[in-house]
């Protein structure tokens, strides 16, 4: 067999990541048969399962993938702008037409639904979960923090309940748009949840 | 065969949907066998779908009872209630141990979700429940604009906006709750959701 790099195989196990999403999102996790994950990765089982274990590991590290990337933005740019970049993609009006990371793909809204579906139907997958609610939410407080220091946020609700809230918000947001419910009034609300966290200005 | 009244038809009909609701919210849309479904309500497969077509009828007429009843709640004391509501119930904590319609019952949870995730897959579906999700925005509405008429709502924000940004955070509190994430910060953030859509008094 011919011996390939670290970034050859880090790049086939992306590529693996890629292609599962994708069948995921089209056909939801029990829907995703071996046959479909073959067709839409464009490789044998064999391969696919050399990577991983079985299909529940490869939707784990799915997931995982998506969650660390949405915590990686909140850090960035906090979770309302998550929220206006998941609702323009929705729209199928990405800014420049280009997603840099894949993070707010569309089909990213198909794992997330699976994962709520997941998280209520199989404690095990509830458990292994935590880690990545956690950091998320860890990414959240850390942002509103700096925020709230900086002097920007409103004063008289505590930290943790305006994260809470975000993302009870996002939540929301993530079931409208995989329901694939109109889409129109919704910057209005972001709008709004925006301002309800920030200092008042009214 | 005995002659039955309207009254005991009707009966019989809601004690099948009981029983039924039960069973999808334990197993799922597709977990929620026949046989499954004879347990829950106690009844034999004959009886069951002579009341209903088939497993999808009865889902249906499941969902449509359960939106309905909601937006009963929402005409009467507003989505916040509602939200307030959905989150006792979910802790166990009834006010009074007695529900007297079921309509916030914990099973109702499992209910929502499966309408979300078949939203998504099931174009055929999304179709004919367009219907009572547009009566619920509708019972929303109304209750704000009869708010708004009294006074008692924020002016700056058009009453569309605020019912879709109620519904949104609806969506994310049923995810939430049915995923059997924990509920305690989430007194705090209807209270900020509630004063986000009221006339300023900060």
């Amino acid at each position: 067999m011919p011996r390939v790099s670290t970034d050859q195989l880090a790049a086939r196990r992306q590529h693996i990541l890629d292609g599962a999403r994708r069948c995921f999102a089209a056909h939801g996790y029990e829907g995703a048969t071996v046959r479909r994950l073959e067709q839409s990765t464009g490789l044998s089982r064999g391969a696919i399962f050399h990577y991983f274990r079985d299909k529940d590991a490869l939707f784990l590290a799915l997931a995982e993938q998506d969650a660390r990337r949405m915590a990686d933005v909140v850090a960035e740019q906090g979770l309302v702008q998550v929220m206006r970049d998941l609702l323009e993609t929705a729209r199928g009006e990405g800014t420049d037409g280009v997603e840099a990371d894949g993070a707010s793909d569309r089909s990213w809204l198909g794992t997330r639904l699976e994962v709520s579906r997941r998280l209520r139907t199989d404690p095990d997958f509830r458990e292994r979960w935590q880690a990545h609610s956690a950091e998320l939410t860890a990414a959240t407080r850390e942002r509103l923090e700096r925020q709230a220091a900086a002097g920007a946020l409103r004063d008289d609700v505590p930290v943790p309940v305006l994260a809470q809230y975000l993302e009870l918000v996002l939540e929301g947001l993530v079931s409208h748009l995989a329901m694939g419910l109109p889409a129109d009034a919704l910057d209005g609300v972001l709008d709004l949840v925006e301002q309800s966290v920030r200092t008042l200005r009214r």
